[in-house]
């Protein structure tokens, strides 16, 4: 049985795990709900949101793809490249420059509906005035700086997927917590029972991660500032103390408090020697330039004076997992496809600017991951 | 060693196990903040009740105190009535004529502040035209009934202590699940690990109960409304069936949905013979007029048809077990006597009409309790 | 609703909750294996005990019964007492010489076949040179004892009920583990999760003690002298501490070795004030002597200088809940009724002395067993 | 950070995570236990046993190392080929005869002392009458093979490192119960929580497979045909079904019993549309002979028919993950160097043929893990 590696094998993989974006497919062929548009999109190029475009192509628009830095699947570009109807700005070897000049060529391109991810074609249709219908933003980041940057002047509806209850729920609790922790037996190859680790911050993703781990036989330790968030904590079965008391106990510690700077320079002078050290946020919040220089011990950890560093210091679950579950992108994924839909067929329906998901796209996504699932059998 | 049995001691015992309002009795005891007051009082007459009126006598004021029908524990009544500054109307024995007319007199006694439970001396007031300065309100029903039948027309603030997003955490899925789960053991002595419960709600209180009984090793089928708390049932490891499919398979079923009428003549049509039924809400979900009349099997258990009904269908960790946790409480009853020494501080600073706890408050009883904690040492 | 108090109602109840006892019930009435026979029997005079011995007159035999000192529920025992073919001796007040007193008057009735607890009977018939055919003994204290103070001399078979490897497993792991959670919870009304608990002892009990203890949300230190169970614990999520660093951090200590004097003089000058102490081990662990007298604070609760000892330092499931769960004790009973017939039918088919029970009864009692959960539908 | 890959490093990882092999490479360094002697090894070649050859080399002897077929990490192997004091004849490609051939040039090579797996060194040393002191086996299987192929003629002790409980509860349920799991994760990216698993067998490896699916909030059915290890599965919270009513209801089916042929045509026919098929057994449990021919998916996934295929029907947990927790492997071997160490010492100490580790061997090995932990600080 050969190795399959290329980038379509992957992407048919996870398509028959995503049976949301499956259903929506269907619909989107059946009802071309986008037919006509052009569709300037931003996601990180990599087999889910294959899937994702696939349904959007369904229904009839022309899309520009551009992805992030450094994130891009370049198996997956290739295979997205040879559909029709779309074109694919992207590759692994990105760097900024490189990103931001995708963003333009998206932007000369003229699109008239957007599906943004941090804002940076939300922000560049609105400083070069090209008239754009509707837009969805996928992260709480992007929504951040369009109100930061953007108050009061996007003449056009924002939605933003983030925002929701259901996805925060499902991924934040039950996405990152259980591929954090496989991404750190995959970087380790170390036990999870019988040690000791330090989960910094205990947000909903927090929450997730110390929950997999005292259910796999950890002892949890929760630094929280939030004294309701503390309290659940130790209701939940974990110890809850100050940084600087928890961290010369962990033998490893997880940084997942949504800020950064959480493990600087006077935090490293706590920890334990031969501490494992490894972030969670969607920013590293580890102070790297703190750390110093490193040597690589494996392709997962470098060592940084007496402190291991997993995954580079950046999100555990990406850098040395899989990411989130397929079926958990496919809910995450299938919001974004109903709220586009909703925008293209009735812009006015909506308030201009950010706002969340329609409650009736929450409902039916939830509803219809309950009915996939076996549970409910 | 004898049998102790009067309320002193049962309030002695609760006192002892409630370090945050044994700090507010030191604090009240200097600050005298309800000096020269008249409260006007309605909680249910128990031991941990008694603990918080110690601390409100400890603040100066002379206090008036009634209870609700079938609640009262005459112990403690008898031990309250003997303390300075109080007058207690309240027996085991009341129904609600006697209620009704407790009430009365509370109102004729002229009270300027009041800590209610269900609105009655609220709506009395309102109605009496008695001058008040503010008010407490323990329930969410009793907020509720304020928003319905008084809109507009309270002319003081109330704030709903239930409201409290930590009281609401803390007491629901920590209080309520687990002494729900010790209510069944007492009343039936039967395992709960190897059999089926069927839970009905996934709300803050059902969630408790589910996970509670899952962690003992039970099969727990959730029944949940709500798409989004389904999805979560799910993904806590319950399965999700509907009512008519749930049934069918349970040997325990459990009401917490919050609404009444759940398990209605069709209902106990589809449940299994010799199933074990219990109630968890705060009014039953049971129609126990559906039930018809029963048998007692044991103190705790009557047999109606193929129903064997546990705590006569009422709330299973009041009438099997003692009721949430003394700290519980403690942390629910703090939040009283702090949102009352705000009020009575600085009534201006409030909105008139019934609002939430401050957020001051909610902070201090949190950081108050996580330092009560062992799990914080 | 009446309170149903007396004995017939209790053991109404625990009968129709005891399917496996049901099931021989019926084989015994028709099969008739004791018929003509003359058992002697000592166990503890309460419910389940009596559901048994209506299992056992329904074989065709006559019953002599006493019980412990002190365990005796006199209702149950006057219920018993009203049935045919059996004679009680047996009351809550009895104390060792009462005790002694009934052992020689079954003695005296000649008996010729035994069902014992503790190996009084049995040590009685060698010593009086009666002649028995057979005998079952419940624990393994008794066993012990035979092996100590008999050992070679009984000239008959004795099946000792506490070696069978299912009923230690269940029994001890999943029926003193909860039952003893469920004791400290209607003892103190106080909150398991949270809080920091010590168990002394990692064996087949104290391993579903602290289990229960930390899936309820504890914080669970556990001390183990064995150190492979003690490896156990902690890959179960347990702090593994020396018992002088683990007893001055504990809220709440609970004895489960096997073992006696684990909390002495020198244990009890480490604990801290107001600690909470409780004994789930057979015989109390906790030297009640170095205790000091001691105050009643609740029913359950007694304090000796800074110590708050629960149920009297006997064992917590029993002084402070129902003991076991009723299907666990039809497990453990089945297996008594099923060796004692295959003893009574062919008593030649075994070696003499005390020795396990036959595999194919430990085999039929847990296929029966399994036969009578919902999780196996 | 340049990708790591080479096997000096990946052992060196592997080595400092390993403290009880390090202490015993002080100790024989220090004892030189094995001076003069020649070691026949066969092991599987991949870092962790790396670490475990280093050790040995540090007492002292020669070594001459093969390993099995298909299992051999060519960078370990070509790591240790450097160093002095060892050859090495092993290589991924190595098949059956390659292996065979392996074993031949060992013996030719006139060991005095062996560390086998699988007995192959063993019974060619009695066949051949090569004088040999002692040997330890890895395996129970090695160990079965003596008993059946050799019995009463091996004229040497060989210890069997898997019969020690330590080991089997350590490495069973808590390397392999997690690992698979992980496994599972890895090699599909799909949900464990909300998804329906069957785990065929609740011996110690499947009740950790079963105990580590639950725990992260999957429903687990267990099929075990052993009613008293099926009861375990009950009560700790999984439906128990016969095989034939589990399949039909499973997302996921997982083989782990010890024996071979569970899955075959007719079970084949029981299961869903898409089904993922997967095996943790030592010896693959299902027939793939019966699957048929299959076309890759990914790399750990192929289809044949209905059914989705995990890691080729091998050990889930060493296809797509990376085996055992490094710290579990280290108890393993530490058991192994001990026990080697003692039969090099006093061989005559030793009764001939398979037998146990030394109880004391046992217990040195469980206290220093303890001490390594954590969670005894």
């Amino acid at each position: 049985m050969a190795r399959v590696a290329d980038g379509a094998d992957r992407v048919a993989w996870t398509r028959t795990n995503m049976p949301l974006l499956a259903e929506l497919r269907r619909e989107y062929a059946d009802e071309r709900p986008l037919a006509g548009r052009r569709l300037g999109m931003c996601l990180h190029v990599e087999p889910k949101t294959a899937v994702l475009v696939e349904v959007l192509l369904a229904g009839g628009c022309e899309i520009a793809l551009t992805g992030s830095p450094a994130t891009t699947d370049d198996g997956t570009a290739a295979y997205l490249d040879g559909l029709d109807g779309i074109e694919v700005w992207a590759a692994n070897a990105d760097d900024q420059a490189a990103h931001a000049a995708h963003i333009e060529r998206i932007l000369d391109w003229q699109p008239d509906l957007l599906l943004d991810n941090g804002a940076d074609l939300i922000a560049g249709v609105v400083r070069r005035g090209i008239p754009v219908t509707a837009a969805t933003e996928e992260t709480t980041s992007g929504a951040n700086r369009l109100k930061a940057e953007l108050e009061g002047r996007v003449p056009f509806p924002v939605v933003v997927i983030d925002d929701s209850p259901l996805k925060r729920l499902i991924e934040n609790t039950y996405g990152v917590g259980p591929t954090v922790v496989e991404g750190f037996m995959r970087a380790t190859n170390l036990l999870v029972a019988a040690t000791t680790f330090c989960v910094v911050g205990y947000g909903a993703c927090g929450r997730g991660v110390a929950r997999a781990l005292r259910n796999d036989g950890a002892s949890v330790i929760v630094v929280e500032r939030n004294p309701v968030k503390a309290l659940e904590a130790a209701f939940d079965g974990m110890r809850v103390l100050e940084l600087e008391r928890a961290l010369p106990e962990a033998d490893v510690v997880i940084t997942v408090t949504g800020t950064t700077g959480v493990i600087g320079r006077s935090e490293l002078a706590l920890l334990r020697d031969d501490v494992l050290l490894a972030n969670a946020g969607h920013f590293s919040e580890i102070d790297l330039e703190a750390l110093g220089p490193g040597e690589a011990l494996t392709v997962h950890v470098s060592r940084h004076g007496k402190v291991r560093l997993l995954g580079r210091g950046e999100m555990l679950n990406l850098t040395s997992a899989t990411g989130n579950q397929i079926q958990v992108m496919d809910l995450g994924f299938a919001l974004q496809a109903r709220s586009l839909r909703e925008l293209a067929r009735d812009p006015a329906r909506f308030a201009l600017g950010p706002q969340p998901v329609p409650a009736n796209v929450d409902d039916a996504v939830a509803r219809g991951m309950l009915g996939a699932l076996s549970a409910t059998r």
